[in-house]
């Protein structure tokens, strides 16, 4: 079995991208019986589901998990779901900035993560690693490339398990930043690969609570 | 033209209900040539649906405004999405709690709101009034009926158009929960009628960036 | 009685300071017996200071209150303690930015505030008006003026009561900031009216607990 | 050269105390030539004064550093000043919960850390680490410590130099408490070694910006 990981390239002025960071960690470790693969993803439209297609036709991957950096959160974050919208508040690293554009044409509204994601959520905290369910991924790149590569496995028969995983700041971009939460390097590397384990032993998602009220 | 809004009765131990409470100031009144009409949702599981959709059955809006309590904002926020699950954290008002279950089995994950939610964001706050374009309508009550919502109202065939606005608590909420922000009672009914005339007014939605980077 | 209420001209790039919109609204009334008069004071540097000394001298109130704006915060916030520092993260309305100097050279490190600042709290919350005890008025020059104004009353003989208030931004400012919380004008004249009344009434300030743990 | 640092037990509910984790893996390890020795101390008001005034003539160090868990910051935070006054929202280790007493009865409103905490500060980011001046220690047990370590350093002809470090929950803290911000171990103890070498090279503190505008 493979799990393919992707992460980002830097965005928003930062020189450091913790999701590549902690995806550089995985490549080529065996975990539960699985080989996973990385692929460094350009933090641009269109571009980055491009990659990320072209990445799983080489490696023809059972689980895809899309790694991405969530600037303010403190815990690592499974999202729930990927919504058909462009609205990028800043411009990506091509300098795109569309408004309210649909991530693929004609397509659905949204679609659910194929992820046990309450799973990761309480495998996570028993591991005593914080960790949340999110319900909104944003509507940047992160959004982007979750929604397209959610649209691309339902195209292709739903024979690939897939969704996205928002990770804190490294306790360096803290550093500069000032009055940001983050997370150690080696924490969100554990937590990550948690979640890979969770998502191979998982037939089914559990049932625990992971609503907000608003 | 009429125009049906609602608000929910109070939930999770509080007492007052400041959507209700707001919407209650709106009945009857006149806004740009449209009547306003107002009906009380009890804050239940399906039996919300149901009331609602008897109130477009009665009313026979031509818009219609779900209203909603987010304890925690402290803006007005129009909701861009609705999403096809209920995953409650607290119980609702008949003990309901379910994790993880559809709002309509075997629909769309989600509906897109058909308020012109950016313009509705821009003319608040040309008035001064705080306000945001929200990605995520939270799992409980509030994103419950507003999947109903927006699921009738495409089955109709999208004959009206309808969506939800979340509002702050109330001072007095705020005073007795402390460390809540919180939006004075006149303020939250001059944005709402700031938001029926924008959707009155409104052909299409306008273009300003609304989005979150995560 | 006498009341001398104060509140400082807009600064940070404001055109409004709610302190003073609100401030200007109790010129001249009348409360539980008391005359409440008024003052505008620089946002500067020791000129806030002789400002202050001159009205005291001019009006010769029996309590003073200096109010000020506290962006971010969600309720109004009696302050418990002025600190003898001035460490100004942006320049005040002169361009002093000092770094770590004495607000008065040679004298004590802190000053309690002489109001009743648990009643306050308690008769605000009882109104219905968010509120909460401060431990801190940071380190800019609302704490300036604050320490200079106890070091005065204390150098006086402690003839007079005094202390400072902070109170949120108003609506329209947070509607042109985004992400902020505010409070309606007419609430925060209600919550300064009540607190005046307060001060008038105690002997003593109430045992309630106001504290953090940290 | 000898540097007492001391940790509190864990409170609040809480089975760990980062501050006693970091500084168990302290004790006993040579910086920049000096001694590190820690010492437990009770988490609770007057024991807690007494248990370290006991450790200090035990060890006669040269430098006291108090370290303390802020539950819900991101930072390691230096406090700035400690206030003479016990206001405690919840009963401290042996169930005492007094609210506005002093510290120490008769004395000043306030004590400045002697501890270089700019340069800390600077120090840390300098390293990756997040941290801030903080400007209120709160009014619960840590500010409690630090008054009295203070005020005995002051009785003393102030022939050591001490001051108090906030720090924040651990991940497993944080795991079970859900929507916190943490930092790991490590971190934390490269933090405060940092701190404590920051403040034997220091002859005064430099003057960097710390402050905050309320």
């Amino acid at each position: 079995m493979k799990v393919l990981i992707t992460g980002f390239d830097p965005f928003g002025g930062e020189t450091v991208n913790p999701a590549l960071e902690a995806v550089k960690q995985l490549d080529g470790i065996e975990i539960a019986g699985a080989k996973v693969v990385t692929r460094e993803i350009p933090t641009v439209r269109g571009k980055s589901i491009a990659a990320l297609k072209k990445a799983i036709e080489d490696v023809q991957p059972e689980i895809v998990i899309a790694v991405g950096q969530a600037g303010g959160r403190m815990e690592i974050t499974p999202e729930r779901i990927a919504i058909n919208v462009d609205d990028f508040r800043i411009p990506d690293n091509e300098g795109n900035q569309v408004i309210d554009e649909a991530v693929v044409p004609e397509s659905p509204a949204a679609y659910w993560s194929t992820l046990p994601i309450k799973k990761i959520v309480a495998e996570l905290r028993q591991e005593g690693i914080p960790a949340s369910v999110s319900n909104s991924a944003g509507t940047f790149v992160c959004n982007h490339i979750f929604y397209g590569l959610m649209h691309h496995l339902q195209q292709e028969g739903s024979i690939r398990r897939g969704g996205f995983i928002h990770i804190p700041y490294l306790p360096q971009q803290a550093a500069k930043l000032s009055g940001q939460p983050s997370m150690a390097l080696d924490i969100i590397v554990r937590g990550l690969k948690k979640a890979i384990e969770a998502t191979i032993m998982a037939k089914t998602d559990e049932r625990h609570s992971g609503g907000t009220i608003c």
